[in-house]
């Protein structure tokens, strides 16, 4: 009997210093509300360009805030225990996952112990309980049963909703409602300011990727929107936060892997996954994390529970001065192309500091002076990358200038508003009518938002052959004999056809 | 020991259930005598194009049915066992393979539990032997020890075989005398009619794929046959059935992995698989799939017993109307390659209900309206690219017909028969002579047969990249400039030319 | 009491064998002083070409024989537990991957029973000790207790360094002081000859391949030192064993692991990993391999022990003639590239040895007679492929013969020494000023330097899609239409040229 009291007593207590630690460090520190606001007042919705394109249905789903409306093919009013009932037959897929997530499993973490990797989870849950007790959604003298239907797609606590009414996809601000920490954390990413302006206020960023989406030009202008919208289904972290904690698994463990963030960050233009595997890195993760990390661990102790031997993705990216957030854009310096306006101010302090903060960052593993010797050869490699395609650009810019591309003269036509007529614009990877771009111009588009870019993602990935042989330098000197070699075939073919005209004169 | 009597009744009654459940239901509905006829009936050998090449010495193991010959190195009669002993130190990897494979354990299936994920497979193996007990195969008292080297490569129930002259090398039928269900679902593939005649009968599937490819002209008619034999290492799934289930492990598990499909449908023209697993589907299987599920499990409850939280390649294309087959072609639509004779006829009641069909499988996790916008989407997209390459195609046609590629007029032979010249034909992605292909001719080919091919598996496999920056779109996009280029390049050219001409007059 | 006597006994006796074993078979077969002498003599430091440039700090990591200081920022002498106290705080990942290796865990070795896959390293263990009593290293009646910091950055035995003088970062030889089985093993490759000079003594190999590097005329003339250092990131197994066995956990279970290769082994010039990860053997690796197979076992029990049911990279390249080891250059044939001094000499004894050593690699798991027919039909498809390869490379000598590239007469600047122009040649991969290289230039480079070495890659490692319609043959056969076709345009042009000049007259 004693023994039960003792053992009672020291539940209280851990109870209450669960409580106090949520109450110092927790999820009040935030005003849900607030950031909420801003939230929905800073969202473009469609954006400036929002004359130009309408919505076509699968969009509704890429930025629910904007375009998502219930389905009118189901009505009534249904309480959660009633969406399991139908959609365990209708769509036994998602519930199958829900029921198998943390969100369906409360209790379990209540009852972790330090032992187990998720233990963390048991002070973030009762952080999550004890701020919706403030906001007064859970009532003081509960807790949360579990996370179900209603709470994500009607709202926190909500007992039914009206299914062809009230029915919400989540946005950010929805998941925010338990996630405050997370949800402000990723909204602070708008805070972001670049020295020299090389970029917007708050660009490029998760949290305004869905702005940057629907206010590039050729995005708006385009015609065919169903190929438009493939840029919709990446550019959408500002929407939701499904995109790296899939529905409705929700998992952290799964966002902590670098497949999470490949969906996205592969390809032409930021090759961030293909290099990090490549690197010795992700070798190392390809050949020991993924049979002996532990994923379920807290990014913070990674290395020292976790087992890590190398970084993930986010590892280096959530982390800023030995601490972990989801604001990924505290040590970011290159963004996302090498221009000169970047590479004229590395020594402003704002580029010194970021990057004294990723010494720190590899120093985790490696000796500050290697870290500082290959940080610097990165940024000098990505330099001397970006010397080749601003010589390029010059070649480039002049043959517009002389009207000598070819068809420049007979069959170039403009391209759909609002963008207009440029030289190797961004344009051309997207759109193409008879000479529009010419060769030329897109072999220049591709140089400096492809191939510039990526040798900048294999220097700073660490990939050897992303910035020398098969992507970076090796494919920066094909694009600049590529455009020699047509500016002096464009030129002699000039000069032949004058030479001509004159003879027949 | 009246326990025991309980217990021997239990078994007895077990042993009738199965009996009687693979009576109902197994494989006694197939004719397999019928099937396995109909099979050899139906396999072209060396095809029509018979004369125009002779096979290579590795072709009997792609093609075992028309070209295989036992060894002469070894002579005599031989027992398994004698195979085991001798084959054990020759080929340590096969035997090894085989050891732990099901076939050479089947009485761990006879003492599986309903709680094991292959506990479906003591049916089965029930199933199998009363079929084989039905067609005399199998004595009626007897059950199958295990499935060794003589009846795969002498034929079931053969006690022995002489190396030199009665070694096979198993093909689908010699797989079907056990596997008659999977067998006749296979062969099924070949009933698939079009509605408007885009492909011939039972075309384009595994079941053909032999045929498809001995019957491709410039296959048939390369002169480099070691080169050509790369095509069969994939176009063998009409032969055998190691293609899936690889030698001498015959894995069900296997199989069900996305890898499995792997080495043929990758790259230029059919980039299925890294479509998949960078689209979230993909990710998803990589960041929980290898860790969690289970593969054992059957198809059909891949979801509710498998722990899967997203599809494999075998998931949704095994899958028609909530039933699982080898017949994979129930729900082909855009087949190999998107032309109008598929665009133009969407709205025929066959590709109709073949996407009602998609949206049920979309709906095991995704409500039918997502399902649905999600693959008219898809549908828009690839005619949009379709438009694109038409448009192209006229282009190149117009090209060719007023004789202006390069070197047309004199440095053109022709392919090599039985194909014959044409614009930017199939042939001159595999063979080229002096101008032909010429430049704008290759660029065409690879504009038809990659680009737009990679712009519809990324759209169909949900892969962001592979329709819109890094593939498909964006690729068409560059072809279009090239062609467009290269067309008034060569107009100009000619114009000049023949101002000259007149000048020298 | 008895009972422990017996253990005792027991325990006296293993040991006594382990040593007879490690005194009969070991290390001690090695003279350690001598290869080590030998390795320093050999090593080029900074090449033929050393005046041409200058080492930048990150060079220091990658030749630390050559270029390596310690850093003066920590002064002052250190044991080993003062190492970890430090870099506990300052570099925690490095100190965690060593406390969890083998390196820090001796003890667990001695413990290890037959069962165990690692229980070989116990006698290995045992060989080293023996092996570093016989040099005077260690103490005749002493075992290692761990390596540990000194070991390897100080020497065996060490117990303080001076940071900021004595501090080392290990080469071959610092690993080779306890592994000089496999330091000799590795050094044994210098020795391989080619019967026609085919390749410079000992090269291609790792045991070279920092000498490979710093002698490659573009390397060291190249002005973006940043850029090149890129190359040694991978030519540097010459210097160091962490390429394979990443510091600080130096596994050789990673390094049995295909993926272990992957950073070096990919790419457009060497793709030797995506060709093996997509072929049948990566596909088993995939979706066997990483869940069933042992890795901790040693390479020669992978077949009957670690389950290994498909080759990995290492257990072919390893094994010659049934026997595994560090030496990789034994059955070395087409070696980088294919070139007729190779191909024309297929029938000699020498590669036609190796081949049969192939036949016995692969008979492991395949008839030999299956073997041989691959082999051979690798071999004669390379030679396919070889044969466009050198038709192209007469068009475009013939059109440098004629002055007729592009700018060639007009804007060609010489490479950087000690380059000297020449058409197609290597350096027009990493360096590019106005026409030089031209497109044409270009196109052949990658052509003999990409994808004729992709197209063998692709066969030999049995990717269907490597050298068919991917890789290999279809990019040849695009390469040669592209040489075809600028050929005759620069012909064409240059006639009409010389008609307009002669009507100018």
């Amino acid at each position: 009997m004693r023994e039960i009291n003792i053992l009672k007593n020291g539940l209280i207590f851990i109870v209450i210093f669960m409580m106090s630690f949520a109450a110092t460090a927790g999820s009040e520190d935030y005003d849900y509300e607030k950031i909420k606001d801003k939230y929905y007042a800073d969202h473009p919705g469609k954006g400036k360009y929002a004359d130009l394109w309408e919505a076509i249905p699968i969009q509704q789903y890429w930025n629910p805030i904007t375009f998502y409306e219930p389905p009118t093919s189901v009505k009534g009013e249904y309480n959660a225990a009633e969406c399991v009932t139908c959609h365990k037959n209708e769509t036994p897929g998602w519930v199958h996952a829900w029921k198998d997530s943390t969100h369906a499993n409360l209790d379990e973490l209540r009852g972790l112990t330090e032992e187990d990797p998720r233990f963390y989870k048991k002070a973030k849950l009762a952080e999550v309980e004890q701020h919706l007790r403030s906001r007064g959604v859970l009532a003081e003298d509960k807790n949360l049963d579990s996370v179900g239907c209603m709470d994500c797609h009607g709202g926190v606590g909500k007992e039914t909703i009206s299914h062809d009414k009230d029915l919400r996809m989540p946005d950010r601000a929805d998941c925010g409602q338990c996630h405050v920490q997370e949800f402000a954390e990723a909204e602070a990413e708008k805070e972001q300011k670049w020295p020299q302006d090389q970029w917007g206020e708050g660009h490029p960023s998760h949290a305004m990727d869905w702005k940057a989406n629907v206010e590039t030009g050729i995005w708006a202008g385009m015609e065919q929107r169903e190929v438009a919208q493939g840029c919709d289904m990446c550019h959408y972290q500002q929407n939701k936060c499904d995109g790296c904690h899939t529905r409705h698994t929700f998992s952290a463990a799964e966002a902590r892997k670098p497949e999470a963030c490949s969906t996205c960050h592969n390809g032409v233009d930021h090759n961030e996954f293909e290099g990090y595997m490549l690197s010795k890195h992700g070798v190392i993760y390809e050949t020991s994390g993924k049979a002996d990390w532990d994923f379920e661990v807290q990014l913070k102790d990674a290395i020292t529970k976790g087992n890590y031997t190398a970084p993930t993705c986010a590892w280096c990216h959530f982390e800023f001065e030995g601490e972990f957030s989801h604001n990924l854009v505290r040590k970011v310096r290159w963004a996302f192309n090498p221009t000169p306006a970047i590479a004229d101010n590395l020594d402003h302090p704002w580029f010194e500091k970021r990057q004294e903060a990723w010494v720190d960052t590899c120093s985790n593993c490696h000796s500050p002076r290697f870290a500082k010797a290959w940080l610097d050869t990165a940024d000098k490699g990505i330099i001397q990358g970006l010397e080749v395609e601003q010589e390029a650009k010059q070649i480039v810019q002049k043959l517009y200038d002389d009207g000598l591309m070819q068809g420049q003269s007979t069959n170039r036509p403009a391209p759909p508003a609002p963008e207009s007529d440029a030289p190797g614009g961004f344009f051309g990877l997207f759109w193409a009518k008879g000479n529009n771009p010419s060769l030329v111009d897109r072999i220049y588009a591709e140089m400096w938002e492809h191939d510039l870019i990526k040798h900048y993602k294999g220097l700073v990935h660490v990939n050897p052959g992303g910035f020398t042989y098969s992507e970076g330098w090796a494919r920066l000197m094909r694009r600049y004999a590529e455009i020699q070699n047509e500016d002096s075939r464009l030129r002699e073919m000039d000069a032949l056809k004058k030479k001509v005209e004159e003879l027949s004169k």
